[in-house]
């Protein structure tokens, strides 16, 4: 069995919780959190606050960090892998390249491993766009996300005066998206691929039109998009909220010759973003237990571990039933 | 430079000559072939007899093997693999196994690397089936090929008294592919997911009604399937069998929690089946050649191979561009 435990207990932490339900050669230590243990309300599970993880090296093969990208991941990761392998679902895309050398250093002066940035975008899509790459290197990617909320995007929003609550969906422009599937290799913008739609509550008295002009003009997040704004309640917007729903595409479309053309595809529809960004850092929480059995450390991408890694099948089944 | 050859010039290795043409980092040392050199008619590009390959060990880093799965590969690459890295298609699935125990050994015992089942189906989808399966345990997983020709299907109608000519199209069934996306999971044999399309030109006073039949109740190839037969011209079916296009869907259909499901999809539309075969190829030879320089020997398949490997461009590149 592998000993795991889980850092922080928001949608992502619930959502590791979940799956490791579905893995049989997993047995959680415990959830470790920097709230009141009590105040989470689990049973049948152990919950420490996150201090009791200076007492249990040695304990847990493989930590599942969640916390988030901006501020939480840079500051804790480096402290727990001193004493622990981890995976976590870094993803500020700019900033992985430092995130990666940091760690890496710290992970091989303590003998551990350091799964990063694993998840769907960073993690399932980059493999995609490596693969794609690799086997058709006369081509073109082409990224689209959606239809799902963008946390920073409705963020954004809801910072603007007057408006009470929000959310923010990212939705790739079909147009687009058929354009690229016919294999014509259009230069696309972010803006060409997506439009954002947001849905607005405001404060009794706002200014709608302003607000409304406001989120349009915003640099950066809205400025060089097709956005629309819809103004609904705010028991509407919390309805939203709830839905967790995200996905998009990967493509690339290329040629092998000059007669010949190819599109190569990955789609995922995802009801749950952070249900199954968990289920992956699960996966790749055993291949971090196997790379650490094996000796290896430092810091890892989906770049680096072989998929038989990911499996709790010996290579030999995998051969035959999947190969 | 990776030093190259390429052994056997049939549409395969005529794909891997035109991948090379993409690949700035592989230096083709020759093509090697059983027939008369000079009957390839190629131009600058070295040909030998494959006998030649005896005196070139050392001047060559890897060779891709270009012969068929049926009789070629099973004999000719435990010789090759004796003095040189190897990279091949080798697609009989359930010959797999054996296949990779013989040639682990005699890798081993040579120091040589050897990557197999290397190209799309097995190769990018078996990718897909393993990442998939070990991200979303609790799911099925549906593969479907085509639109695209099966030789094996084609043969076995040419072999029939009174036919002159014929080609065979497996062709995905739109129903099933639109209800697996549904996320219904529905059981779907091979029969349920493809309908066999025939071309097919007959010898002169030949008996239609009784050939139709003929094809139509053959066990393992028609008998289990929707199969359309249709009767056209020598000229026509000669027309079809320059087209070489092909693809599928690899999906995973499942769910991360009660609440919530999961669809994974993986799709490839080709142009040319051998062209893109040879460019998988091609990008795994690049790694076969990286795994021999770092000491490594055995057999390998696209589940043991990190995915950096198949690229020319640096890690620090790989994850600042493509992570």
């Amino acid at each position: 069995m592998i000993n795991v435990g889980i850092v922080g207990y928001g949608n992502l932490g619930k959502g590791v919780l979940k799956a490791l339900s579905k893995a049989s050669d997993m047995n959680l230590v415990g959830v470790f959190t920097k709230r009141e243990p009590s105040s989470l309300g689990l049973k049948e599970v152990n919950v420490y606050g996150v201090d009791s993880l200076k007492d249990m090296k040695g304990q847990i093969d493989v930590l599942f960090l969640c916390g988030g990208s901006a501020t939480d991941l840079p500051e804790t990761t480096a402290i727990y892998l001193k004493d622990f392998n981890t995976v976590d679902s870094f993803d500020t895309h700019a900033k992985i390249p430092e995130y990666f050398e940091k760690l890496d250093k710290i992970a091989k002066e303590n003998g551990t491993v350091s799964a990063i940035s694993i998840g769907w975008d960073p993690g399932v899509f980059s493999i995609a766009r490596m693969l794609f790459g690799a086997i058709l290197p006369d081509g073109d990617d082409y990224t689209f996300w959606g239809k799902g909320v963008s946390q920073g995007h409705s963020n954004a929003i809801r910072k603007i005066a007057g408006v009470k609550n929000a959310i923010q969906y990212t939705v790739p422009i079909q147009d687009a998206l058929d354009k690229v599937r016919s294999g014509v290799r259009p230069n696309l913008t972010t803006g060409d691929k997506h439009l954002r739609e947001c849905f607005v509550a405001v404060e009794e008295g706002a200014d709608k039109t302003l607000i409304e002009q406001q989120i349009k003009t915003m640099p950066n997040y809205f400025a060089d998009y097709t956005t629309i704004v819809n103004f609904v309640s705010n028991e509407e917007v919390v309805k939203m909220q709830q839905k967790l729903n995200h996905g998009g595409f990967v493509l690339r479309s290329g040629s092998t010759s000059s007669e010949n053309k190819d599109l190569l595809e990955l789609s995922l529809n995802l009801d749950s973003n952070p249900e199954f960004t968990a289920s992956v850092l699960v996966a790749y929480g055993r291949a971090v237990s196997k790379l650490s059995k094996e000796g290896k450390s430092g810091a890892f991408t989906v770049f680096d571990i072989p998929l038989k890694y990911l499996s709790d099948k010996p290579e030999e089944f995998l051969r035959k039933t999947l190969l």
